[in-house]
């Protein structure tokens, strides 16, 4: 596995966002589910036009990707290890991991090795808030609140939006619809009056 | 203070970054202390090269730059309201924006309003910290560790070396100092045997 | 939308209090649902006399009323920006603002924009509390227990109780009822004993 | 001391406000202290023209008067009950109630016993703040942060505001110097830069 | 129903536990339920020989009995006082007085009340802890762990077994007959080995 | 040491409370101290009345003793394991047990070993008191909060004071000396105002 | 029950590892269940080799074993004493202790009797690990995270594979195991892309 | 420094214990203090016979003996991989891993990959036990309390103690010592009466 990891640094029409998980069983949080809430897939894919990408040979033909990979700290030291160290020179810009349980290492020894390229740490679950965004002095990581991928990608694509305007107008329309929604519902509620509010919501 | 917010609008020569924080008590914290810890005001000035920006009409020679303010979400919110909003048009590329309590609202509140700019919360206090990183989906922030202005200047400095090379290669160079002193800690210690490393430290 | 906020505000026959939550999905702990507990409208409906106002040109006949809106402080900054601003001039008395998760901030920063207007923060989750209830020096608001829109209310009518004789008397035979309630539960129990008295409940 | 709190009843000259703690070593945190932060005597006292009321047969000559006393729940059950009992009678407007402890009783039993009154609770320590603000349902009391009876105060005199157009000025007033003072700090900090404003402040 | 309470003061064959609750919904957790876990009731019934007294006029059989109400600290504080204050001449020996909530406060004003009458709290929920056991210097209560009726209505029987020797007796058969139960799941699960001791408990 | 706790035994003049700690470090709690609050020393012999027995041969003329012991429950098993099996043949009546630490096993398993005498648990430190409390049903233990060894006295007295009219008077006599001390303190700080009570105070 | 551990005694073919529980409600969590994850149980049986001993006269023919006990600190103190004072003189080179609850004494109690044997303590709930592994200076456990007995049979191997080089074998072949797992699950969702891996996995 | 790890790996007379940690701030907890409590180096040394190992070249003349690193995972992540893979290789028995702060991932990092070698993991701040604890299932490691490194060197030598009985008999006399010193001022405590015993010890 390491030997993939390494013959991927050459390519050319590199993701810009890697995405990395302690267990495919954070993939609901990582990704987003139809049960649960979205996550950091639907909103690349969806708000801000983002593909994945999933062979090196044939990039996907979007001008901004990303990729997926489960990496696990604690089980395989060596595959994170290879991914973290190599990153930048595959041509990521930003990492996005995600670990659960309480000792949520993944991001930060990733933030670590892959420094300085910027990471931004999911804790998959409430309880590995801590041990994600406890670095010490002089090894930088960023965090977002646990379980929120969407929030994360959303970050993500904030710091690329620095180089690229393109990303910037999608992410300001994204946010435009957003405040729509809200509007509309607040319009509607008080209008409606709760009761007649709450039986067409149902 | 509102009026001298919008006349630094129309200015050429801005700061990156902006730190902004919720009362001069956080000052310790957000920029550095003496007797306490090192912090965001700290590493830019003595380990990357940047100089704070005091007047607007007669900027410092350093290419790269901060500013800082105190802005209170729940005492001016008519101040933070007029910051945010300006933060893009005045030039900023990120805010570092730290709040004590438990109601550590002016990230998240700077975060919402100057959105898609890029907002790293600092929690001044272990106990801001929900506060500050439990935004909800479609508001991004990203978030330090509580107290670690510090690291958030570097996090600050990771974005921006997406487009500077200059500041990558600082950052670089920075952590090559810090893995120099923990090794030679590590032979003092090893070599020395307890005893005399700690006779020999204090 | 804030054109709509400030059209209300030359309204005459306008609402006492202000019930505004972050999202509609808090709606069923603010105003009270048929599964979960009841809630503010279910109290100030049922029990106090109230009526909701949803259309300023077609006040309800009760001399009491009041208005429900969906304001996000993280998503829609500007609309509560005005909303919290144009209160005590659109003729409310109190203000009961419910929000959740852990950056619950929308009771804090109404409060900070529309004092001295008081300001009844609900945190809407047990983790909202903090945020809730965590103000500075100088930005008071006051707060009751997570999910308790209910007592929200009942403390709004003692606020407004101040001033009218009529409100006092419907908030003690609301208790007055309260008590015989609890009253008529624990003889009951005692008479009927233990045994009985939960074959008979259930 | 019952027959001393009921023979205060027929008295014309009545304080509004009704300051409570459960025992004196809560006064430096109820009142305020030279060395920890202000409180709420501080802040009616000198901001807000109360003056506090020591004899009923000699009332002071300010408009507004507020009278301070110790009560404990558990080890003076029966004064509470009093207190709470003849509280409306004896001319009282709000309760601000304060205890420590993690069975920090005194708020809640005195908002019971007092209602309809509106009583705020003030938890001494943190600690204390579950206990203050867990209310089940049908039993009202408001809550401030742990410690901040400065801002208890403020609430206070905003529920007594409603009727009094002199009070909400105070506090218009009261809040305009708190922001100028917000602003001044920022510009002072911004415009000399940080390391001289901290040799200045120092 | 304070003259209820009254009226049974002069009673005769009183009993001996007085187990008192919020509300009804603490049932469950105060008698034991046949879905949760057994409580005081069932302990009290099936295991030490007590009857519940439901009738002051025509007590039960057995020499030692209970009686169980339904008294809220909070919505009725007028029939705790009372409760409390005429226990003693009622004839109890200890209480036994369960609350739920953050805000617990019904053991610890019991106990406040009616001392030196031992009273035993029961937190109904874990968040109920705090409150019912932090009684300040002076105001003595003793606490179970959240939830266990069970064990404290061993713990009043133990206190009563102090001059009841018949009682000691009752309480060292109980335990005896616990203690060869674990004694006999043990040598099953040792001799039939793990997966035959599970496929026989299923 | 084991042979010393057997040889008590067979005496008469026997102590009724036995007070045991894990550590003599936990003695300024469990007794009291000068520097921090008074504890279950102070209360026993300046309050009702009792004497400490250091000499089984020579008792103290006191018709209440009690006797103070250290016993670890993770150093010392074995001790611990016959202070409370022979307790009751001892003659001792109630057994007051603190720990400290987060594993605070002595006074669970002194109470398990010496059942069915009652033990009142005592965590020396608040992180205690899980530890303390948590006990699994039918193995009953009770408990103050943490650092309250005065509580547990007077508890331990509210026990005796079941068979021993005498104890039941000093109760009564000492809470009434604490009751008319809030009531002094209470006019005083009334009488006086806030600021000269403060001032006679210090 | 007693008489049946020290029968044990004097057995030849002993186990290595003693695994022993406070309720076998805890034999899910130490053992490993089918509907919830897997326990010491299952790792020792299904990938390392040991067999479990029921019959001290009939010993399995594995070179490794392990017996299975339920034994309660709180209601058999006497049987867990037994057990932990003739641990080795019956053989056993490590004992896996789990225990739940707030008060969960049985891996710390049993560590303290039985030492110098090494005790891995198993909190069987999150709440049971404070208990578990908060023991004082001098009395050594060591402790897995809750609810985890798979990590301490693997731990407890680790223990025994410093003189056994078969069992590192075994460990490091369950190791490579789980490596490449976690390998092909990168592989596939990186190579599949999210939705397809999502689909193919559900 | 990693050249220098691997030279001493094709070293004879090797530690059985390396003790290893993140910083050298953690080195009162690791090794112990005069001014704080004892630790590894203290107990190993004092009570246990080991020597500290400085030079590989000029190993110490006790058999047993230990060596001491600071080793970081967050700032030299590669350091911290070298030292774990060749810790087995180069002679080492049992790790002591500590760490401080919420991201307290040295100690399983060090588990992680050092396996199938024991790691014990000491938690240098209470806040890092949760990180230290939390490995994923089949990723071993043993915690002992928050900085408890003393306990920690006991457990080490508890494991060595399998294979040497030398070394269990100096487990075995150092527990003595211990019992007795309680054994001596429970006695003290005793006969000497609360007051007295305190006066002594003052």
């Amino acid at each position: 596995l390491e030997a993939q990891a390494q013959q991927d640094t050459p390519d050319e029409a590199t993701p810009e966002i890697g995405i990395i998980m302690g267990s495919d069983s954070d993939l609901d949080v990582m990704a987003g589910s139809e049960a649960g809430r979205p996550g950091a897939y639907d909103v690349l894919t969806e708000e801000l036009g983002f593909e994945e990408q999933t062979d090196y040979d044939d990039p996907p033909e979007s001008r901004f990707t990303f990729e997926t990979f489960v990496v696990s700290a604690h089980r395989t030291p060596g595959l994170m290890y290879t991914y973290a160290e190599t990153a930048a020179d595959r041509g990521l810009d930003v990492i996005i991991a995600g670990a659960g349980g309480k000792s949520a290492d993944l991001p930060n020894m990733t933030a670590s090795i892959a420094y300085p390229l910027p990471v931004i740490g999911v804790p998959v679950q409430e309880k590995s808030l801590p041990s994600v965004i406890g670095m010490p002095q002089g090894a930088p990581i960023v965090a977002v609140d646990a379980g929120k991928s969407f929030n994360a990608a959303l970050s993500a694509v904030q710091i690329l939006a620095r180089q690229h305007e393109d990303l910037r107008d999608r992410l300001v329309s994204y946010h435009e619809g957003l405040q729509d929604g809200v509007g509309d519902v607040s319009r509607d509620l008080h209008e409606l009056g709760t009761p007649e509010f709450k039986s067409q919501r149902d």
